[in-house]
């Protein structure tokens, strides 16, 4: 995949003139995207079938049914949900410009092809291998050793399609699990990391291939689904080259172009990439307020042909998803230096249905602060 | 008028209870308050003749002929507009509440008796005299001395409706400028003020009677028309106090709930209240970067019933706007720091069509970059 600009759109710079963004996908990014295009005079439509969608609050939405309205709608596409249809985004990508390129959803819809490509640009990762028979899974846990993590190659996300397999006992189970996927695709065993602790980062490139960095953060994840971040992660000076090393190689070799994310563990070895989200992220939420320029805002610009914002952080910050159930939110505004945010959803077991950003004005009260939104958020 | 809390609208805090807030005008400040509103689970709907506004960008425009319409949307009404019929304004204050209460929209309508206002609060503020006839005006400049300025009482925005009035030699020209006025309401004559320069105060009251205040800001006008703010202003330290005090009273006595804004010329003689503004204001945009909860958030989460948040400042920041005629975007961001906010509008001479404010993470950095934002907003 060499790296080409001959694809590139381009944008009449006088004044500015993309004024319609098509999204692939219509979730609460979709919805956040849109309100950070707004003030730049840039509007957002969706394409997504799932009714009532955060983002329709926000712009037009189109089902997959409407592809063609949805594409004569728009000047430029991006996309909220990797998972989208690769011949949609290729047809959109042709007609005026998709950015990220529907090469980056190629390699991250399939986590075989995502690992590989770890490998080919020698980013550090954990040892995997393909997996289509239940004969297979046993020879895993022969090559990489006990446990494994035995995962579905396509469409899994906060913890769902994977299965973790501890002894050879756990094979028969794991099998019955995940077997049935493998009727379209590979599944893909990893060897177990025992990590200290789980960090991204976010980065943006622009169509004239400038990138800036968010700093590291930090994440923690409840029930496999991600429940607090921290920006930035501390003690992480060591690891910032790495991490902006490995992001650097990922988004030129792909022609990037957008906000792109690398989740990584942190271990005794150093960093070890996890995966990739080629989007906005929910573990930069937080860069709403606690950065200059958001992740939503600077992937507007950057799909819109505009320069990018500065990524640094404006103070310390924390980020808590709301999951599943509504706060009372008279108790948390209560709290001084908290900022809500609703995507209303209907409240669903571990569903995201809004986040809380903790940036105080005495960065002394935030751990007290997250403490208190925390008790609010658990109790019923 | 004395305090009562007998019409307050009451909410239900269990969770929260107001969804749609009916805005009484559709402009710019309307679009920024939907935008503040949103994150809330709270959207706004607009009563506005004036078509294509900006407002209709985030909630539906109803024309003022579907006033029962609009009344029947919303769960509790507010203003970004406060030349709105007082008949409306009342109408939907004693549906389901009005925030700002009308009686603030029947004194701020009025330059006398927002200046009557000032005087019983013991707000110092600048002489003036009831002016309904030409010869009223000629004993309007024994009384106050020369030079005055001579002010249309109802309606008048961004310098239209006002004379200064140099000498005796001006008076007939004065009159015939503004004596037309005077079949509907009289004219006010105020004394000349030699300020050295204009700040102004935003305060937020809840419906429980909190009170919080953003910090002084330094104003520039050009052509009438506000040009350039500065927050927080340099050199107030012995101002505030008064700023705020003055602003309480105010507060207080109409039984406030939202933002109100007070602008005061620094003079010799300390503080002067100019006039009062029953919402948002335009020397208030800096706060949606600036301070930990802008102005319109809080004017949403007052009329909504909910805490008042944080108005500190969390960088020091300039807001400029842009008037007229729309920047080259890409130049304006190419400026790290720089927040655009576009209202989509049509280019207009002395039209307010967008803001900028700049906040760049090195403070030092921010005349410099101010002074950049200037020289792109006055090229052609």
């Amino acid at each position: 995949m060499p790296i080409s600009t001959a694809n590139f759109y381009t944008v009449n710079h006088a004044k500015h003139s993309v004024k319609t963004i098509g999204i692939l996908g219509g979730g609460q990014l979709g919805l956040m995207l849109a309100q950070s295009a707004l003030p730049l005079g840039i509007r957002c439509v969706f394409l997504e079938d799932v009714p009532n969608c955060p983002a329709r609050l926000l712009g037009k939405v189109y089902s997959t049914e409407q592809l063609d309205d949805f594409a004569d709608a728009c000047d430029v596409f991006s996309l909220e949900f990797e998972n989208t249809p690769l011949s949609s985004a290729k047809f959109l990508e042709e007609k005026t410009g998709l950015f990220p390129p529907s090469q980056a959803l190629f390699i991250t819809q399939d986590r075989l092809k995502e690992k590989h490509l770890f490998k080919t640009l020698n980013i550090k990762t954990v040892p995997f291998v393909a997996v289509s028979t239940k004969h297979d899974v046993k020879n895993a846990c022969d090559t990489l050793g006990l446990p494994l993590v035995l995962k579905t190659t396509r469409g899994g996300y906060d913890g769902k399609g994977q299965f973790v397999i501890k002894t050879v006992q756990d094979i028969d189970t794991a099998w019955t699990q995940l077997g049935d996927a493998t009727t379209t695709a590979p599944l893909i065993a990893e060897q177990f990391v025992n990590f200290d602790r789980e960090v991204s980062i976010i980065a943006v490139r622009s169509q004239f291939g400038e990138i800036r960095y968010y700093p590291l953060v930090e994440n923690e994840h409840r029930n496999g689904i991600l429940a607090k971040t921290t920006a930035p992660a501390s003690n992480v000076e060591q690891l910032a080259d790495q991490a902006q090393d490995n992001i650097k190689k990922l988004l030129e070799h792909l022609n990037y172009v957008g906000v792109l994310t690398l989740e990584l563990f942190v271990t005794s070895d150093g960093l070890i990439a996890n995966e990739i989200a080629p989007r906005v992220h929910n573990s930069g939420h937080w860069s709403i307020e606690g950065a200059v320029c958001s992740q939503f805002e600077n992937h507007m610009r950057a799909v819109a042909g505009l320069p990018l914002g500065d990524t640094r952080i404006v103070k310390p910050s924390v980020m808590l998803n709301v999951i599943g159930k509504y706060p009372n939110l008279t108790q948390i505004l209560a709290l001084d230096g908290v900022h809500y945010h609703g995507y209303d959803k209907q409240e669903n077991a571990g569903r995201k249905i809004a986040h809380i950003t903790i940036m105080p004005t005495d960065t002394d009260k935030l751990n007290e602060t997250v403490a208190k939104v925390e008790a609010l958020l658990n109790s019923d």
